[in-house]
Formats: structure tokens, C-alpha cells, sequence
């Protein structure tokens, strides 16, 4: 864990997805800086510790996420559905929980959101493509596509109502990349969280979009729009290269997960 | 109507929306032209012609909008709601039933489709500010949001499945401008005619998005990346202005429908 | 004279420079249409006819520009000196000038000003370079680095007070393209009043630069930028192509003159 | 043919190529031009008439190239092979041929050439995609290969001894467009003899690339970086699309002549 | 004091504005690396020491400023003033001062001026915006326009007469930075001297625009364009961030000075 | 020698030019990756190693090439000419050459080629200008030209082919700087060895064109856009710095070496 202070800067922040690997991550991390964690998940969550809130909510239920917004600051959205899906699902989760969640924002004045949009909002660029987030989206499934309409929601909630939103495209955020892909779009928990303490503290965010990676030697993404968040990785999957490398000596050409971005999210479906 | 010809060159097509107003008026248009029209709303449509078939169908209902696709070569979507409305309506209408147009589109292995997108993808521009269709959106609400989802579906399915859409960001398409506004946006009803048929007939589409507006002379838009679909229009708004300036001698500079390119949709809402 | 209508629409304006070549070839022009026309030079101007003040104010005379300002609803600045000339001059009529007049129109809360700025601002581009007005300015002497100043401080009276400018760098406007460099920059008259029209009666013009030229075969200079003026020139030099080359059959490729877009302006001076 | 005047005004101009299809086309409409026309090809050529002089070389011969040099102003070069065709011949002809006429251009002080380069210098950029002049080439085969070396060429003899080359992307001059392709690629021989005309009396060139092409409702290209060459085309293939479109109802969409804006170039080859 | 030689290396060297806060800190630790130094300003300075001469100059004094620049092979100015302030006294020291300047350097053969310009040549770029010196400026008040003007002078004199300028474009040089706003736009005084060094001795200069910053993890600029300088900042605001992020735990948000890269300098004045 | 691992990863490669300085440096670095290296030159060589097979072939010898390409898995081309030379000979060389070995990799298969290209190919920028490798080419004479000719046809073999190519535009790779230059071109052999290394082994590498430079302070040169290779060096020229500003105090700032990036190449020639 990155960085540590003593008091509370935070506030008062609610935390979705609580019961991801992401959220599970975040959770303590983010406990040590707010004045008030409240974290919200569907699926089971580790008992209220000091400090914390916990309280099961549907995304698409829309009261529920209503209630949830109630007194908080801010807001880090790692809820929804995280992997390529039929779109049934996609939608109820990820576009209207998405609305749900901005709705809910507008109405009780909350002033900043962290959301978890994704790489596979581009993933149909190459791996031989440097992008930055000023280029237009690709999205590569459902999943994509869904991250894609919460980036442009919260773009129309800043123009329109003034909530500022960070939209973190992430990449791979694991204990540690799984595979050669992974070398290039790897983020750290450590640089995570540096990423998301970044987009809570900075003064001024509006809505920008930031690739969330970390130091990688190999990267697809250009985050030079996003310097004004303050975050700068500090780790690199450098050290695994030779382990993955060897792992997977050769690879096929001519597979479209080895072509484009999104890897083996570009040919999943069609889900019929 | 702009241009005739003797033989139909368009095959079977299948037009969404045709109880509309831009539907109402293009139907006799590409009926001289295609091989058959299949015509579809959920409103009610003038009896079938010769050369026609009329379909009632609701986007939002998967099944139906399956049925609509088959046996068709290329598809004119003008379906779905075209103001602004509250989400749950245009979530029903725009993007559940894009989706369901173009999973239809992928099973029946159409491979062409004109998609009604509109200027509100990017009403949060300012009118004294000219953007082409490259940079980011920026939605001016909820029927802008579920346009810009449309645009990216398309974009998908063409990464995918290689189905082409050709996105038509329409400004205002009326028998003439209603407004000082519309000086800028009017599409003529023939030059919307010469739009759709530019479309449907350009060798390669792939996915492009264009603005459809006639010859302006005000203009925001620049549609230099479109010049590949061979459209070209061939009236103006010009004739009017005289007249529209007249009617609205004043504005209220400090107003955001004044300000911003998506007019009076840049202020509705919030719908609560 | 382009467009004229029966009834005024442009409210109260100022024409400063009404002396010059510029200024009294606009002024009719402008009468026909303003609810009142104030003309204001240091040099001798005609008697006001109906619907016209007449007002002698050096522009570095702090009270007297104050005073021309007051009751105003938008401003058309032509004064000051438009050629190149030993910087102390150019210092007090231009730079100190510019000052007085946004003070002016800012205390007096004058909202949009037609500022007549010059193709000189960007002099130092070759004739062999197509440029538009978001580029780096590179004056080419005391009159464009004016000029320059002028944009600037347009800039920051609408950024910091919302006055906004259209900032006009014309190129030559004359009766007639005088040599084959200004088959490239010729404005014809009418042009140049549609040009100013467009700028007072366009709803939005935020801070806009556009290139005062009309639809010349050979330009330099691209106005996409500046479209939402609503500015269409209808004149061209092409007509006097012929005479101007067999006048000038051959031009002395090394002389910085033919080489640079400003023309002889680039290789005057020093002064001394 | 477009423009006449009555005394002539370019000079003395080398002309090669005259034998092929652009050659036979322009020579007459340069002769009336120029003080001295000197045509070369190594095809038989029609005799002298007056104000001309015909001379036979082959442009892989460097003292013959050098000869024809001797004495002129100015150069138009065609001359070359202008179809796809095995390597060691285009390497003749075209590379060690381009490079014999500017060493003679550079050894006789002679200072401007119009040099046909061709759309086949970016053949594999796809018929959806509108390019400019300053975008990365990709040739579509030996003969575009060997037109981007020319164009580099000429780069560098202007950067190094100053002297100016035009560069004319020609799409398709026939007299008339020959399939549907042709729609968007084709040049006039009316706008052809507008476009060199230009480029021989522009005051500057520097070093500059222009797609040669006429007014054509369908377009790849965009040509506003070369505005200041004074080309305006006049013609436009829209007159047959109706015939072409008829003669070619149906195109293969996944063929690679109709997917590149090359056409049938980009599957040529290999040769062997 | 970041580096030291034992030689001079950088000639004879004018140092303005030698009273302010950078002047005191560059003037030893140019002195050491300079056969000369030369150092002014109007406010009382240190007596010369060994290898220094000390002339008080006020910069609106054309004749004092001419008999600086004798003999000198290059200058730093930090000159002038450098606050927000009434326009009168900006124009004679800052506009009027540049000039003078640039004029006795044209004189005198001074070939190479190191231009202490400022962040507010673009403060009213908003903090969520991240900018490069080829973007249009934006100066936040009367000394930020100063300072562009001094920009474009000194892209005249290089374009003119060849006397090269590196502009700095300074964040904000203090020991340490006092809010969280320094926390971007920070200079520490050994990168400063750093910047300045380089500029004096890169062996081309041209007319560069470099924003002076540390190596801060949070910045609004990229100085990507100007990596031709050899500046590589090695300081980093960053160990001040726990205690400025404490010291001002919340923002107004509302404020123009929070919102904008210029910070309080966008809301001073009017200044009457 | 910067990575090492014990087992070969590279498989079968063909190094040219292996008998010079950059050659003899990769050769066993190479030696200790692959599974079998075959080196490859006109001059002589050291005897073959384990692992190793040595074969004299001249590039522009068809024959010779093809038989060197058989059963080879990628190719490191360093072969040809790499000084400025008179034309006849760069064209055998390293056009013919460049040609000889593309064919030879399209017939066996081969799908990988690192193209030892050059920096003299952009020679003609200005050493205060930054450039990326998607500006036009600007190069410095025959050998940049023929580098620019080697870029394209690769380029059109992967369009073509799919035949990928990183192309490698190097600056000075030296034990150490030589000059003042090098400072900003310099690229050691540990980095030259990453570069090569890196491009081998990047899972896609399409069509690429990366500077090879160390992490020198001074850079002309920015590869952002070549980021996917994964090739971050680790050297810097800065040490170098001291001794070398010290050997050359002063420069002669009108000298076109001292001007342009490709340093004394520019004024090379001509050569006869």
C-alpha cells in the first residue's frame, strides 16, 4: 500500500464493487483515508469495520442506489459487470446502473465520481497502435461498449449539472500480469491505488479519461491529456517479462487476441 | 426529389421509422428506387404499395425486429425516439433496440446500414466553435447518449462482423429552418434524400459518421472525413435568412440554447 | 454594395477609421443598416447624414475613446495605422489604442467588437504554406506584432469579461488586386462588408479569427476554423489573373518579398 | 482546353513523356504557352511543329538526360513507365531516370519541375478513409514505390539546392471516367492542363504534393494543403455516375481493389 | 547550485532584472560560468564582484538599454515586471522594455536572448487541461499579454534579423511552493538554473517556447515541443504535497482561481 | 551487454552487414538469444562460432539474397551502404539490395525484418524543431533517400504481405559521442542491443518506424508513437557532455551541419 497519512482528506466516499478483486483491494486502502467509507456490492461483503458502511444494492435497482448516494462526497464506481457478456446483462448493470448512479449523484449534490471504464472501451485498435484518449472509442464487445456510454454520461453530467468524473480506462490489475498482453497493460495495486487517490484529491478533474497502467516498458496508451491528475505510476511489469516470455514463446499471428488491444475479448460471441 | 432514375439500384431495403416525419418522406423516395421497401414502425403507415411492405414493430421487441431484417440487402434506420425524453423511453427505444437491429443485421447477414444519429451526440459544443466528426462527443442528454451508444454499436459490429454504417448526425431536417439556430443545421428534404441514396450506393462505407446539413453558409460542422460517401448537397439555408433573423431580431447570449450547437436540448431536464 | 434590407437590424455601431480607405467604404454600408451609425477617425470624414454622429478621438486619448464608446452595442475598429511604420507610432495608435478601446467598451458594457486585425500577424509564413488561425502567429513586423497584441488582448477581454471579438486579418482590400501577390490575398468590398455583417449579426462569436479574403483561386490561407461566421465570399481575383501576370512576368524567387506571405511588409525596416 | 492567352508565358519547357496518353494531351496546350516547347519520350512522337523541339532519350541514360536539359526554364515530367509492372524495369525508369533528370535540373541551374507522381503513392489507404498530402505514404506496388522515391527526391533537391518541385498524385486522366472507381480518382484533361499551368506560374512552390483530381462529388482526398498552388478543377465526374453505377450494379466487397483507394493495383503482382 | 565547471564556458552575459527574487538566486550561479557577467536592474543590487559589472537601467529607457547590450554575447531577461498590474506600468516595462531590447540587441550582434516570459501567456486554460507552447494563448491579464507580445517580438527578430530566443514560459520559482497550485506549476531554483544554462548553450535555438517547471507529478504542460533544449528538470514538488495538501484541505471549486491554470491572476482587476 | 537469459528465444536469424561496427557489436549478443544465427556480409568476417553459419553475399546479388533468406525466421538488416556516397553506388546497395531481400522474405516466409534505417532519412529538420516518425520525410541525401525507400517498401510488403518490419531510424551509435551533435543522437550499444532485441521479440510489430537514440537530455527526436515496441533505453549521453562542449566552444552558427539534424551529411555532395 502506497501511501499512508495520518488523518482523513477524503471525506465522506462511497465505494461500489466492494466485493471485486478491485474492490477488495481498494477497500482498506481507501478505509485509511476517508472519514467515512461506505461500500456496496451484491454479492457478499467483509463485516463494517471502523470507519465503514456496508450495504448490498443492486446497481439497476434504482431507489436502492438512490439510498446509497445519500450524504456522500464522492464516489469510486468499480460496480457492474467487469467481462465480455450477453448484452442482457451488460445493460442492466453497466448502462442503467450507470444511470442510476449519476441520477442519484445529481440528486443528493455529489460532486465527483471515479469511474471504472475499461481498455476494451478501445480494444479493436492494434497492438502495434499508440492511442491516447482524445481518439476515437473501438469498443470490442458489450463490455466495451457499456464503459464507452458511462464515459459519454458522465461527460453530459459535468456539461450539463457540473459533476466531475475521472474515467480510468483500466487495463489488467492484477497481483501480477498473467500473460505477454499483460506486460503492457498491467496496473499494480499499488498504482491503482495511486490512481485513484489522485482523481479524489486533485483539484480540479472536470471529466477526463486516464489509462490506468502502470510503467510498463511496452504500452498501447499515451496518458500525456491526463498529467494534469497527478498520477504517476512507480511500478513496471518489466521484471516479469522474462517469465511470460517464456511461458508463452511463441504466439499466433494471425489470432485477432494477439492483433488488437482487447486480446481475447475481441472474439468472444456471438452469445447465441 | 433531387434524382431519378429508371431502374432500381438499391435492392431490398428495409426503412425504420417510416411514420416519421424524415420517414413519410423519404419512403417515396427510395421506393423508386429499390427492388423492394419494407416499411416499419409503431405508429401507422400509409397501406403498401407496389414494390412495398409494411411492418408494425416495436425496436424494443427482439423477435420482431429479427423478423424485419430478413431477407433484406441494407437497412435506413430512422426508428426510435428523436427528442429528448426522459432515459427509461429512449433506454427502450434507441438502445435496446439498436441492439436488437443489429443482432438481426449480423443473423440475417445484412451488411449495410444507414443509421440516424443526430447533431445532439455533439450539442455541448459551442456555436462558435467548428468540429468535425473525429472528436470526442460530448451529448447534450439522454436521446444524444443513446445516439452516440448507436454509433459505437456500429462501430462494433463493423470491428466484428463487418457490417458497414454509414451514421448520419442530422441537424435539422424540416420543408425549411424554423429558427436563427437552423440556419445552421437545416438539411433540405432533397439534400436528406441525397444523403441516404449517397449511402446506400458508395462502393466502401465501412464505419463513417457524417453531418447531415445542407450547403449552409453558417456552419459547425466540417464534413471533410465524410467526402468518401460522395455527398453533396445542393441547398441552403441562405434563402431564409433574412426572414429568421427578422422573427428573432434578439438573443439571449447568456442562454445555453443560444450558446451551445444542440440549441434548446442543451437544457432539458433533469425529468424529476 | 452585397445585401441590403429595409429595416435596420445592427442596433448602435461604432466605425472607427471611418477616414481610411476601409472605413469609408464601410460606413454607407453600415448606415443602411444600424439603428445608428457613430464614425469616429483623427482625420477629416464627411458630415454625418440621417442616422450618423460624427467624432474626432485619437485612439491613445483615454477619455475620448471612453466617450465613443458610451450608448454603443457593438464596435467595428478599423482605426488606428495600417502599415508598417517606426514602433513608437505603431505603440500608441495600435497597442495603447486597443487598450483604451476594450477598457472603454468594458466599462460601458459594449458586447462584441469587429476587430479589423491583418494578414501581417502571420507574415513569416511562406507563400508556399496553407496556414488557419489556430497556428503559431509570426508577425512580420511593428503593424502584424499590433495586431497580434490586439487578438491577445481580445482574447482575454472575452475569456475574463465575455466581450467577444471577431478578429478579421484581412488580407488587401482594394477596388482591385494591385499585383500578383494579392491574387492570393485580395478581399473585393463587397466581401469585406459581407464579412463584417456576418461578424455583427452571427447569435455566438466567442473569440473567432478569421482571414479576411475572397473566394481567390490562390489562397494561403484556410478558414474551416472560422465557418460558424457564416462568412461566404462571393467575389474572387481570378478575373484579374491574366493582367496581373503579364504585368509581373517574371518575380525574383530570392527576395523575401515573393517568398513570404506578407509580402514587401517582411523586409522593411529597421527605422533607423 | 481551359485557358488561353495570347502571348506566352512559361518560357522554355522540357516536356517528357510526350508520347504517352498525358503527353499527346498537354503538348499542344503547352506549346501555346510556353516560348519553347522541347517534347521527349522514347516512343516515336509527332514531328516538330513551331516553337517546338522533339528529342529522343531514354531517362536511364544520363547523358542523354542531360542534354534535354540544356537551355530550359522549366520541366513537366512524364516520362517514365506509369503502370505496375516488375521491379527492374520501374528501378530504370523511374528511380534511376528520376534521379538523372534532377542532377542535369540541378548541373543546368534549371529551377521548377512539375513532377506526375501518382495516387498510387498512398493506393493502400481504404476508399473509406480521406487522406491528405502530409499523411505517411503507402505504395500499393513498385510503380507507387517508385513515385514516393521521386517525391523524396524532389524533397531533397529543393532542401538542398533549392530547387522547386510540384508533385501531382494524379488520380485518373482518361477522357472520361472508365468504372466506377474512376468516380472519385478522376481528372479532366481540361483540369490536368489547370493543374500544371498552375504549378508552372505559381510565384512560389517550394516543395509541394497536390492530388490531382477533379471536382468530383466523391473524393479520398483532400487537397487543402495545397491551396496555394492555384488549382481550382472545373469538371467533375458526377455527369457519369449514373452509367457507371448501371455498368457496375455490384461490387465485391471483400475484393482489395474495391476495399484500397489503388483499386486493381494492390493485387497485382507478384511477378513471378 | 545544480552544476559547476571550472571554465567559463558561456562568454559575456547581461543579466536583467538582477534585484528580483530570480535575479538574486541565477546571478552566482551564472557568474561562475560566465567570462562576464553584466547585471541590471532599477532597484539597488550587491556590489560587483570579481568578473561582474552592476549598471542600474530602467528598461524604458531606450538609450540605457542600448548601452547594456554592448559587447554582450548574450542576455538573461528576467527584467520588468512581473505581477499583475495596471496596464500603464506594464507597457513602459514590460512592452516598451522589450522592445528596447531587441532593438539594441539587433545593434549590438547579441545573437541569443534567454526571455523570462510566464505561465500566464496561458493562464485561462482551465486546470483539467493539458497544453503544449504550439496552442493559442490565453494570457489571464495585462502581464501575460505583455509577455506574449514579448513572445511574438522575439519570433519577429528571429524571423527578421536571426537573433534567437528561448522563451520560458515560468510556473512558479519560489524555495519551495507556498500552495497546492505550485504543487504543478513548481520551478525549484537548481532546475531553474538548469533551464537557463541550457538555453544559453544548445547550439541551436531558433525562436523556443519551454514552460519551466520541475518534474512535478501533476502538470497542466508538455513541453514535448521543446525537448530540443537539453532542459531535464530533477527536482519535484512532490515531497511538498502531504503538507500544502493539508495546509488547504478544501477548494472552492466555484473559484476562477481554482479552476484556472492562471490561479488568482484570472480575477484581478479591473483596476479601477 | 545488457539482458541475458540462458535459453535462445529469437529462433533462426539472419544478421547482414555483419562484418561492420554496428554488426560486429550485435553479432554475439545476438548469438547467445537465437537458436541459430547466420551472419552475413561482403567483407570478411570472423570465422562461425557455434551456432553460427557466415556467408558472403552482396545484396544487390538476387540469387545470393534468396539463398541467404532460406529457412530463416527474422532477419536484423543492417547490410548495405551507410555513409553518403554517390548515387550509383547507394542504389545497388541498398535499393536494389532493400528490394532483393524483401522478395527473398516474401518467398521463404519470412515474416520479421528489424531494418537498420537512419536518421539522415528526416536530416533536413532543424535541430530546434522535435519530430515524430509520422511527419513527412525530409532526407539529408542519397543515403537518407535510400533509407526512405527501404521504410516504404517495407511498408508496402506488410500492406501487401503481411511481411512486419520495425524500422529503425538510428542516430549515432558509437562507443561514445564523437561531438556535440551526438549528444542528442547517440545510442550505445547496450540500447542499440535493447532496440533490436525489443523488436524481435514484440508480439506485433505491423508496419513500425522508431528513432534509436539513448535517454539523451537533448532529443530532436520524440517515439511516442513507436511505445507498442517496448524499447525503453537506459544509457544517456550526459555524462559526455562536459568533454564535449569543452573540446567545441564555439560553433558556427550559419553552418548547415551546425542548422539541420543529419549534421555534415547536408552539405555532402555534390559529387561529381
Amino acid at each position: 500500500m502506497a501511501q499512508t497519512e495520518s488523518a482523513p482528506l477524503l471525506g465522506r466516499i462511497l465505494l461500489t464493487g466492494a466485493a471485486g478483486g478491485l474492490g477488495r483491494e481498494l477497500r482498506p486502502r481507501l478505509r485509511r483515508r476517508c472519514a467515512l467509507l461506505r461500500v456496496s456490492d451484491i454479492a457478499a461483503m467483509q463485516a463494517a469495520g471502523p470507519g465503514e458502511e456496508v450495504v448490498e444494492a443492486p446497481l439497476e435497482n434504482r431507489a436502492a442506489v438512490d439510498a446509497l448516494l445519500q450524504g456522500m462526497d464522492a464516489v469510486v464506481h468499480l460496480g457492474g459487470i467487469s467481462t465480455e457478456q450477453p448484452f442482457d446483462a451488460i445493460l442492466q448493470a453497466n448502462i442503467v446502473g450507470a444511470y442510476n448512479l449519476y441520477e442519484a449523484a445529481r440528486r443528493h449534490g455529489v460532486k465527483r465520481i471515479v469511474f471504472a471504464s475499461s481498455n476494451h472501451v478501445t480494444g479493436f485498435y492494434r497492438q502495434d497502435e499508440v492511442i491516447d484518449a482524445t481518439m476515437p472509442v473501438r469498443p470490442d464487445g458489450y463490455y466495451g461498449l457499456s464503459k464507452a456510454f458511462g464515459e459519454n454520461l458522465a461527460r453530459f453530467y459535468f456539461d450539463r449539472y457540473g459533476i466531475e468524473t475521472a474515467c480510468l480506462r483500466i487495463g489488467s490489475s492484477f497481483p501480477e500480469p498473467k500473460d505477454r498482453r499483460m506486460l503492457a497493460t498491467w496496473l499494480s495495486y499499488d498504482d491503482l491505488e495511486r490512481l485513484v487517490v489522485a482523481c479524489l484529491t486533485a483539484p480540479v478533474v472536470g471529466h477526463s479519461i486516464v489509462y490506468g497502467m502502470s510503467d510498463n516498458t511496452t504500452t498501447w496508451w499515451d496518458n500525456t491529456p491526463a498529467r494534469h491528475l497527478g498520477f504517476r505510476p512507480r511500478d513496471s511489469s518489466e521484471s516479469f517479462r522474462a517469465a511470460k516470455e517464456a511461458a508463452q514463446p511463441t504466439l499466433d499471428r494471425s489470432d485477432p487476441a494477439v492483433i488488437y488491444q482487447g486480446g481475447a475479448f475481441v472474439r468472444m460471441g456471438p452469445f447465441e
